[in-house]
C-alpha cells in the first residue's frame, strides 16, 4: 500500500527543473531578482494547506517550479541585500552530495569522510589565522552560533564551575564589545544567562571582549593589536567575530585589516559570506589545545560516544558541539577550495575589495545625488541617494527627515520591479541609507553602474 | 583572470554522479552500507590538503565519487544506527531547491515562499498536537536546539528580567527531567548558565519539566497526562521532547502514546527522524500566543528588521530565532507532505510500529541466542545477541562481563564487512546491547531477518 514512486525518473525531472530554473535562470542578469507578491497574494498562489491526500508527480513538479519562481534569487548578480550572494557551483555540488547522503557529524564511524574534511579545513583556517601550533574548532549552524560558542567557552575557561552549578557559582560577569558588533553577542548574552545589560558595561568582572573584523552594516574593522594588548594585560578572553571580514585573510593585500588576529583566543569566520560557500558554513576556531571545547560542551552520551570502539575515538568530534545532529558544512568549503585553489579565492577577495568596491565608491563620489556615509573598509558600501527635490534642501531642518523616507520608498519600488535588491537601514543618528554588499566575482562594473542608474530611475521623482 | 567554468556542464555531470552513486547505488540493498577505512588509511586515500592551486574538473568529479564511496550510506535499507534513515525523494528534491536558491529566513522580503511555508507547516503541527487555538513556533538547527529554546523560553516566562540582567536577577533555578531524557537538556542547562547539577535536583525553585515522548535509547514515552497534572498544579513550564516519538501523532492508532501533549507549554518534534525528511528538520512549538518567542529572543537589528517596510512586518520571523542565517527546513517537510498526504505518512508510521518493529521483536523472542531488553514502546528495539559459547553461562558471574564485549566486537566486524549498521550502548547497569532503529518504509521483514542472521554469522564464534 506504500505509495510507489519511480524515484529515479522523478529525481531526474526535478534536477532538470532545478538546474534550469534555480541555477541557470536565477543567475541570469536578464531575469528578475524577485517576483514580488504580498503575503496574501502569495498564499493564494501557493495553496499551502497540507492535506490528507497526496498530489501527483506532475503537481509536485509544478510546486517546485512555483517555489523557485516566487523565491528571491539570492544568487542573481544583482542581489546585494545580504552578506552573502552569488552562485558557486563547486560548493553547490558539495551541498547536494551532503543532502543526498544525509550524514550527521556525531562520530567517525557515521561520517568518516566529513569528519576528516572538517578537521582538514579547520587546520587550514587556523593556519591562515596564524595559530602555528594549531588549536581546536568546529563548524556551527551560522555565525551567531559561533559567537555564542565563544562566549560559552570564555565563561567556562573563566569559571569552569558554571557548567555544573550554573551562574550561581560565578560572580556577575560582563562582556566588552563595540556598539557596531553583530546582534548575536547580545542574543548570546541573553541566552547564556549573562544578560544583555551586562554587554558593554564597564566595571565588575570583564571576562570576554568581542572584537569585530568587518562589521555588519559599515564593514569596519576593530584594531585587533590594541585590543589584544589590553586583553593580554588583564587576562581577558579575546574573541574576534570575523564572520564577514575573515575572507580578507585569504589576501596578502588585505589581511593587514585583521593584523593581530592570531592573538585571539577564539575566532568566528563564515566562508558562506565573502567566499560564497553555500549556506551555511560557519567555523568557530579556538586557540586552546587543552580540550576546552570538548570539556565545556561534552555530555558523553553513551549511545553515541562509546569508549570501547575499535578505532581512535578522538575522531568522534560530535560532543564538542551543543547540537546533536550537525551537518558537514566544511565539505562545501573544502570541495570548492580543492577546485579553485587558494590562488583563485585570493583573487576573488582582491577583486571584491579593489575592483568592484573601489569602483562603486568612486562612482558614488562622482555622481550627483549620491553621498557616501564613509570610505569603505570592507566590501560594504553605505550611501544615500538624494532625489533632485531634496538636493537644494541640504542644511534645511527638513532635509534629513525627508531623506529618511527615500530609501524605504525606493526599496519598495525595486522589489516590485524586481530589478535588484539592496538593503537599507538607519545607523545611530544617521537616517535610512543603502548598504550595498559586494561579494560575488560574478558582479561586474556594469552591474555597479546599473545599481546607481536604477536607483536614480526609481527615486528621481521622490 | 577569474577561473571560467562552464557551470551547466559541470553541474549536470555532477548531478548524474550524485543520482547514480549517492542515490541509486547508496539505497541499493545489494551494495555495502559502508566502506570502512581507518582514519589513517582514509586520509591517504582522500588527499585532504588544501593547496594554492585548484584542480581540474575531472579531478573534482573524482573527488565527488570518492566522497560518496567512502561515506556511510545512511539511506541504505540496512542502516539502523541512528534515529534517522532512508531516502525520501520529495524531501531530497526540496533540499536541493533550497541549496540552489540559498535562502535564509530573516524576513519575508528575502524568503517569501519559505516564510509562508514555515508558517503553514507549524500550524499543521500544532493542529496535530491539539492546540486548537494555535500558538507560535520556529524550525531550529536540530532537536538539541529546539530543546534549548524550550528551556530559554520557560526561564524568560518565569523571570523575564534574566534577558537583560542575567541570572543574577533570578533565584537558583532547577529543572526536572527523567534520567532517560536526551543529553541536550543537560547541554542546554550548561549553556544557559543554569548548570547541569541543577537538572534532576528536587527542591528550591523548579521552573521547567522536560517530558520525553520516545526516548533516544529505549524509545520510552513519559506519561504526559500525569506530568501535566503536576505541572499545572504548581505552575511549572511543561516541555515535551517529542523529537523522536512525535511522528506517532500522525497515526490514530499510536497517538495515544502522547496523550496529554496538548497540555504542554512547548514541544520539540523532528520530522527528520521517523518521517524521513532530509536532515535537518526540527520544529520548536510553543503554545503561548503573547509573542513570548519574539520577546525572549529578539534584538531588533536595524539592518534586517526595519519597521518602515511596505508590507506587514509580522511576516518577518527572523528575530524569533537565536540564529541569524537560518535555513528553511520546513520546506523539506512541506513538499513531502504535499506529495504523500497525511494518509501515506500515517501508513508509514503504522507500518514502522506495527509490521516491522513488532515482527523484529517477535523474531528476537523466537530465535535462540537473542534476548529483548524490554518490549518496545516505540520503534527502537533493544536486544542482546548471546553467542553459543555464552549460552550455557547464563547466571554465571562472568556472563555479563563477557556479554559486554560481544556488541563492540560484532560492530567492528559489521563495519568492516559493510553489510549493515546497528548501534550499541550500555544503559544504567545493563551491559552493551544493540539498539535497532526502525524508521524507513523501505525496510522489509527480509531486512529484519537479515539483521538477525548476519548478527549470528558475525558473532557466533565469540
Amino acid at each position: 500500500v506504500i505509495k510507489v514512486l519511480d524515484s529515479q525518473s522523478f529525481l531526474s525531472q526535478s534536477m532538470n527543473i532545478i538546474l534550469e530554473d534555480a541555477v541557470k535562470k536565477s543567475t541570469d542578469v536578464k531575469e528578475k531578482v524577485c517576483e514580488w507578491r504580498s503575503p496574501e497574494e502569495l498564499k493564494e498562489l501557493l495553496d499551502l494547506e497540507l492535506r490528507d491526500e497526496g498530489e501527483s508527480e506532475s503537481e509536485i513538479l509544478q510546486r517546485c517550479r512555483d517555489t523557485i519562481r516566487y523565491s528571491v534569487k539570492t544568487t542573481h548578480p544583482r542581489f546585494f541585500n545580504q552578506l552573502f550572494a552569488g552562485m558557486e557551483p563547486y560548493s553547490l555540488v558539495a551541498s547536494v552530495i551532503v543532502e543526498a547522503l544525509k550524514p550527521s557529524l556525531y562520530t567517525y564511524e557515521v561520517a568518516p569522510v566529513f569528519t576528516l574534511v572538517e578537521n582538514a579545513v579547520l587546520r587550514k583556517m587556523m593556519e591562515l589565522i596564524g595559530w602555528e601550533e594549531g588549536g581546536d574548532g568546529i563548524f556551527c549552524a551560522g555565525g551567531s552560533m559561533s559567537n555564542m560558542y565563544a562566549l560559552n567557552l570564555a565563561r567556562y575557561h573563566h569559571c569552569p564551575d558554571v557548567k555544573e552549578h550554573g551562574l550561581s557559582a560565578a560572580p556577575r560577569l560582563v562582556i566588552f564589545t563595540s556598539e557596531e558588533c553583530h546582534y548575536s553577542i547580545a542574543k548570546s548574552a541573553a541566552l547564556l544567562g549573562i544578560g544583555t545589560k551586562n554587554v558593554y558595561v564597564v566595571g565588575t568582572i570583564p571576562f570576554f571582549v568581542n572584537a569585530t573584523a568587518g562589521t555588519t552594516v559599515l564593514g569596519a574593522f576593530d584594531p585587533l593589536e590594541e585590543i589584544a594588548d589590553i586583553c593580554e594585560k588583564h587576562n581577558i578572553w579575546l574573541h574576534v567575530d570575523a564572520c564577514w571580514g575573515g575572507a580578507a585573510l585569504m589576501s596578502d593585500r588585505h589581511k593587514h585589516l585583521l593584523k593581530g588576529i592570531h592573538r585571539a583566543n577564539s575566532v568566528a569566520w563564515n566562508p558562506h559570506k565573502m567566499l560564497m560557500v553555500c549556506l551555511q558554513c560557519s567555523a568557530f576556531l579556538v586557540r586552546d589545545k587543552t580540550s576546552l571545547l570538548q570539556d565545556c560542551h561534552s555530555s558523553r552520551a553513551s549511545y553515541l560516544f562509546q569508549q570501547d570502539k575499535f578505532y581512535d575515538v578522538s575522531y568522534d568530534t560530535g560532543d564538542k558541539s551543543v547540537q546533536c545532529s550537525r551537518k558537514p558544512d566544511s565539505f562545501k568549503f573544502w570541495l570548492m577550495w580543492k577546485a579553485l585553489g587558494k590562488g583563485e579565492l585570493k583573487q576573488r577577495v582582491d577583486r571584491a575589495f579593489m575592483c568592484i568596491c573601489r569602483y562603486f565608491a568612486e562612482q558614488i563620489k562622482q555622481r550627483e545625488g549620491f553621498q557616501l556615509l564613509m570610505e569603505p573598509e570592507c566590501t560594504n558600501v553605505c550611501f544615500w541617494y538624494i532625489p533632485p527635490s531634496l538636493r537644494n534642501l541640504q542644511g534645511h531642518p527638513k532635509f534629513w527627515k525627508k531623506l529618511h523616507t527615500v530609501a524605504p520608498a525606493i526599496k519598495e519600488r525595486m522589489m516590485k520591479v524586481g530589478s535588484m535588491m539592496v538593503g537599507y537601514q538607519t545607523h545611530k543618528d544617521r537616517v535610512n541609507f543603502f548598504r550595498m554588499v559586494l561579494v560575488s566575482p560574478q558582479v561586474s562594473t556594469e552591474d555597479a553602474d546599473f545599481v546607481l542608474d536604477e536607483m536614480h530611475n526609481l527615486g528621481k521623482d521622490l
